[in-house]
């Protein structure tokens, strides 16, 4: 099998998936699953936002690459749809920025090892040195950037050109202790992934376990999203809880977050890498 | 808007999904959901089993029930699809049995009165007078139907009656603490929803929270399914479960279970009115 | 066995558990339950705060209760401990503050009537007409006090008469859609719970459902949590929360979160009438 | 602060708290966490059994730990207690077991390495090679002991030399795919943890994923539990369970499971190395 994804975007209008789907069926195209969702309708005239998740299989499709692709086009001509096809075969290339905590970074390198992300780790950027042995341990490139406020023009300027390098389509910052200046979070928008340890839109900003601890909940939680300029506000693409209670200080609650982290942060670099997720305004859509 | 919901399965071809979303759009229906699954292909050389749930607005379609019907045999036929069409504006008449106990009775009115359950509840059918003052409250007919090892075959005639007097398209087993005959459950398959108070498979039978005592588990669990002549075997619907300790004696997991009964219940049965459970073998597929 | 609990806060000395034991044993008392939690020391000399929920066996106690008030007076005095003693066998009295909107209504009598709760409802008062068939239902008088901006000080002084003439050790706000005043807030301080229809300290305020959905929030909860004069800030009891997606729109976030609402409600309603709940600053701890 | 804690249990007789207590008081050992728990009275007339775990601060005490143990031990005679005594500063050895898998075995070397365990991983025993560059990586002795039928016994004298070498007080099989033998199993009994990849007791023995699959459960688990020489049937200490869909094939659910396997058994291994375990027969009492 030759799998690909097919991801769409285009105000809702009757005939879509029957076009998107002859497309494929002529040319041999078989869909392995197709997921999709439409905005209700609102008040205004204006026809509600329509998505669509389509896998298919193309290995016998009488299309090439360039075919499939020109045709495409025509139909989202006609549907004003917005769209990207990703070959199943090809493995985005992913960067991950750390400082000094190495469970996330861990985490994500063992996951890989494993067969269970459907990208390749081509490079660690850390803004210290202390994670050089994690990134050594599994053959991957290390970069020591360190960051202060004068450098971090000139800092950013290094990065940049490590991501045109290695052609990164996915950045991921695993505990990275430093915020992106607003153009570099501009220019990575929609392929910059964050881990927030809290439940956003509560605790936002520094120190959110000594936050919950003195709002005194009764549970925690940690937010992948994608990065903004505004911090913490990018669109969310998976969250998970924990309970705590009065025993659990904010030692503890910062190590029941780490589990959180974790796993939040590996199940949203998964769910984008299978191109799982589409971001609408400042929310977006995960076809699970 | 005037939504209709079709269920499929089909050996898995080239050409479904396109033949069936041309059908709807070539006569005016605008698909508003759709959800499919392929098995993955086996060894053998059988096409693997596809499923597919549609949710489409008729309301500017060009074919009448009857033609929309015609068409969709005709199509069946080709593909060899097995399928079945539900109307949005039918509310499936639900008939709920129940015993003494409460909880999942009162849980399953409630949310009628709220407007939560797409269907209507006609009938409440006991085995003992417990209950009736529940469905007096609710409005609805209570029928009391005796049940001893003797007059089971009677019992079930009566209840047989009652479900075809009120057109049943569901039966609810609310915490109905009788066996139904294999000739009843055979009768009813695929429309008739049990609650277990386990997590099935783990303690089947009688008494499963005094069997979790003492196994000495840490969760406890409840599971809707399909009723078949295998007591507890049925097609899984929904399961949930919550944490237990050792300080919750069997009266305390007798309560944090039925907090899961209820939930559970209603969300199969909400699951199944919605059309959004597919039977096969005895597994279901569930359409979220 | 006659169980009664203790509460107890003071400054952690060495000693405490020794004298409390000591005082129950040799007046024959049998501890059933004991669990404690000290803060840790923090840099300056204070003492840190010590607490400590005590059940035990009174039936075969050689002191009756005034002679046990007057020992832990005592001992009070020595250890600067704050302290209640509540006897098992009485139910507290329970008012239950209602509007439109059933289902947390129910809930709390169909437990009350399936023995869940140690605590006896008395009455209901309600600013609408629309739930006086339940509370007729259940047996328990109904009181319609309705309130607009002008009346509020009048309606108060009512509920607070009712308040009076049913003995309330607890008032319960379920989906009670008027804000208590800061007086009345203030009267009530510790012993009248509210249910938040959100993950406090996420969406504080109106319309929490349709804020989720705008900020795009993957789980949505609910809080239960003591009545303050800070609107949504009062100490927390109980959350819990529940996975959403884009599929759900704002009418289901709402049926997803009833079903929040009523656990939330009922845990914390629970666990303070079983006297779990001890208050500190802004914050509770809760003895499981 | 030097901290140690005290497991007991023993025949609930009024007095023991106390007792307990004041002897800690008298000799200037101040408590900071106590939980208890009886089993309810049953039908005969036996003293139902009452467990207790005590955490107390021994910096200021006036006994030495001959002197506690003494006086613990006089105390224990008289209320026919078992009892341990922990020392907060002794870091327990353990020997972890593997196969091929990695995913346990990082998570428990970089849990220790980020000071999540309070103990110490002495060596890595495995039955292959394949995980001697982790071992590697946190500068831990790897120890490769094949094992088939013919070899058992032998490859079990050489680990129980080596356990013997690192004074081992905890084994954790971490995905190790072998079955200890009865004797190795009884010599290990309350001290070798495994994890089992289903929620116990469902799906005992070999590929729990694949009956998982086949029975259409909608929620799977994982299980760390003391080994006995009845396979799977070991006292729990922990479960986590985690939803699938119809979606999930095999290797998805062997995927989802590895994320519950690691937190599962991490969890059992920090309670375990905490004391907040006990055994009473084949079930446990966890103090969290």
């Amino acid at each position: 099998m030759s799998t690909s994804t097919l991801l769409i975007a285009c105000p809702d209008r009757t005939g879509i998936v029957a076009a998107l789907s002859h497309l494929l069926a002529e040319h041999g195209g078989n869909i392995l699953d197709a997921d999709q969702h439409a905005e209700p309708p609102t008040a205004d005239n204006e026809l509600p936002p329509f998505f669509m998740r389509l896998a298919f299989d193309r290995s016998h499709m009488t299309l090439d690459d360039a075919g499939l692709r020109a045709a495409l086009a025509s139909l989202a001509q006609r549907y004003e749809m917005t769209w990207t096809l990703h070959d199943g075969t090809h493995r985005p290339a992913v960067v991950v920025f750390a400082s000094k905590t190495p469970h996330c970074l861990y985490d994500l390198l063992v996951r890989e090892a494993m067969g269970e992300l459907p990208g390749e780790i081509k490079a660690v950027i850390a803004n210290h040195d202390d994670l050089r042995h994690v990134a050594d341990h599994f053959d991957k490139p290390f970069h020591l950037i360190p960051v202060t406020r004068d450098t971090k023009a000139d800092a950013e300027a290094q990065q940049r050109a490590l991501l045109e390098q290695y052609d990164a389509e996915l950045v991921v910052l695993a505990r990275y202790m430093q915020i992106l200046s607003p153009e570099l979070s501009a220019d990575l928008a929609g392929r910059c992934i964050n881990i927030h340890h809290s439940f956003l839109p509560a605790f936002v900003g520094a120190k959110p376990y000594h936050q919950a601890k003195a709002r005194g909940v009764k549970i925690i939680g940690a937010t992948a999203h994608y990065v903004t300029a505004d911090l913490d506000q990018g669109p969310i693409i998976e969250q998970d809880v924990t309970r705590v209670t009065h025993r659990d200080d904010v030692d503890a609650l910062v190590r029941k977050g780490r589990d959180l982290e974790r796993q939040v942060l590996a199940s949203a670099v998964r769910l984008h890498l299978q191109h799982r997720v589409l971001i609408h305004g400042n929310r977006t859509l995960v076809f699970r």
